[in-house]
């Protein structure tokens, strides 16, 4: 049967790169892939159509999808949105959420072209391949009760803002699983992060993945606090091989993680449910900044697109061709404005998108 | 009338660092500076001692000092402690909570004579001044409720971990007027950073920040998301000034700013309240694996002396005296172990307290 993708291009940059995305999918279509495209409307794009970050016919669209490839979501245009329900980001929040897309892959690689990029020192990062695991429906990004409300306080009465870091013994069993899986299929060593001196949440996080090591002989599990994890990011990153965090410390050490690398604009994402349904997208923002202008990277959307045939449509020779492709173009010495420097040739997103196709 | 000074040596190369700065402290003593040391137990001290991270009489001694300095607390020896509230952390965290220590100040400089030991580029982290003002006493640090329960889920029952992340307007407030003050003070750049995007408590925390504004006009007020911000660090850290931030994204953040400079054996703290008593300590870490081998560097606990003179005791002049005589020793080519290389002179722990004393 044919699969079925949902393009979701959303804002800023959004619509350039999956534009680009979409051609290199149309390839593989001509070259065997069974599939048809649908588009959505989510984040800004989706409210200000309609109302809302997350249409309820963008949702239908969602979950009939066996895969999604998300551009981007938000911009100051919505920053100043009252009501939170409504912001660009509970589009893709929402989407998480309903897809039950709870095992967030976030690698953080180094492209040998692109070491000048990085800034750090080549010896510390040359070669660095790391992959983040990161829990992406529970913890303190969903957790009730929420809210800002007037309390009694000593003196008087003063508004509060509260939110709740919650996680149960099988929300983190199940995260943990796919770390471990992720860790057999890489380098075998696993680093879970956590604050388990501080915060409770954290202390039962650490007992249910040391309770898991025992079922995976073969990985090698360790612990680090969240603040020294930064820490060693920064240090010595060539140390982790697969790092497995719940949802808040997993969005900040992913994105310090990938700016390691200096091209954060090359890294893509996958966020995965229990069916391997799954939501693709780069790394980065919407960068409203530099939108419409073909300055952006569409490079980590189509290597999102490469992410989405190897885990979601089971297409893995596809994905290494797309993989390949991109490697080809960077020996070229194409380079979209984020990762050019003297002595490579400065190309549009369209003309990067071209050079990959043209790769394919 | 005169000063009282409580000194905290702690667990691992806690009591060697605090040495030597004892021996910087009593020279400013011979130098003029009217003060009385007391020693106390605290963290795994503390508890092997007398069953308690923070013996009562540790605490009395604290709520009567001026100032107080702490080593460093914590190790793998206590890590497996079952209960959590006799775990080392817990007196740091008693000590901070009791004497209501909620601003808490972390430079992250960089010495000029250590911009070798960064593992970034010299272009992107020489010059580098970042002041770190964290939030101490609040936040999920101190949240209620917390705790690890069993309860009634879909498919029966299961343990559940949570805290609360949870601040007050006038928490905000408080910790608000230290940074806009310290921006004041310094660049006149403040950036706050949350994640307004996704948790209420942190969009009080905005709108907190945005009143104050009015209040300091001649302080630029800048917004950042704690992901950006961590991604900032690595990518451009010299843009920022002076950063204010709850007490969980401080944690993270500061350790992340601290390592860019790649000696965060040089990085001094100061935790006050609002009677300018305060709790000065080195940002490091109690080190448990050189521990007792004169590997240490004592320079950050030094310079926490330094600080100490300036914020709570009124002797700005000493304190300038002893970073100085820090300059001075790093000029003359003495190195502890971790930021030693070839062609600097690496000396013990003791040496170097020796140097700093020998050039004050
Ligand atoms: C846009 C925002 C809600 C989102 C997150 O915090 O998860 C983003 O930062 C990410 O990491 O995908
Ligand atoms: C030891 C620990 C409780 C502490 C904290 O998390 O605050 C430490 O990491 C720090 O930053 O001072």
């Amino acid at each position: 049967m044919s699969k079925k993708i949902l393009i979701l291009p959303g804002d800023g940059i959004g619509p350039e790169i999956t534009a680009e995305a979409v051609k290199i999918l149309n390839a593989c279509r001509e070259a065997g892939l069974d599939a048809e495209l649908e588009e959505g409307l989510v984040g800004g794009a989706g409210y200000d159509a309609v109302g809302h970050p997350l249409p309820e016919s963008t949702l239908e669209k969602a979950k009939a999808a066996d895969a999604i490839l998300l551009g981007a979501v938000g911009g100051p245009k919505w920053d100043t949105l009252e009501d939170l329900s409504k912001r660009p980001e509970k589009g893709l929040l929402g989407l998480r959420k309903n897809l039950n897309l709870f095992g967030n892959l976030r690698p953080a690689l180094l492209y040998p072209q692109l070491a000048e990029a990085s800034t750090l020192k080549p010896e510390v990062v040359s070669g660095l391949d790391i992959m983040i695991v990161r829990e992406l429906t529970g913890g303190i990004y969903f957790g009730q009760p929420r809210g800002i409300e007037e309390r009694d306080v000593e003196h008087g009465k003063e508004r509060v803002g509260y939110n709740t870091y919650v996680y149960s013994e099988s929300e983190i069993e199940r995260i943990g699983r796919v770390a471990f899986e992720m860790a057999q299929k890489r380098g075998k060593k696993l680093c879970s992060v956590d604050k388990a001196n501080v915060l409770e949440v954290t202390i039962l996080w650490r007992e249910v993945m040391n309770r898991l090591a025992s079922e995976y002989p073969d990985v090698e599990l360790s612990h680090m606090y969240v603040d020294n994890a930064a820490m060693q990011l920064v240090r010595a990153p060539k140390q982790f091989d697969v790092v497995v965090t719940g949802n808040m410390f997993g969005d900040i050490l992913s994105d310090a993680a990938a700016m390691l690398t200096g091209s954060i604009g090359m890294l893509p994402s996958a966020s995965l449910n229990e069916k391997q349904q799954g939501m693709y997208e780069p790394c980065h923002g919407s960068a409203p900044d530099i939108a419409g202008q073909g300055l952006a990277n569409p490079l980590a959307t189509i290597l999102s697109v490469a992410m989405m045939l190897r885990y979601s449509l089971g297409e893995s020779s596809l994905a290494e061709r797309i993989e390949r492709a991109v490697g080809k173009v960077l020996d070229q010495g194409l380079r979209t404005a984020d990762i050019a420097y003297p002595g490579t040739r400065q190309v549009s997103t369209r003309e990067m998108g071209d050079a990959v196709l043209a790769a394919f």
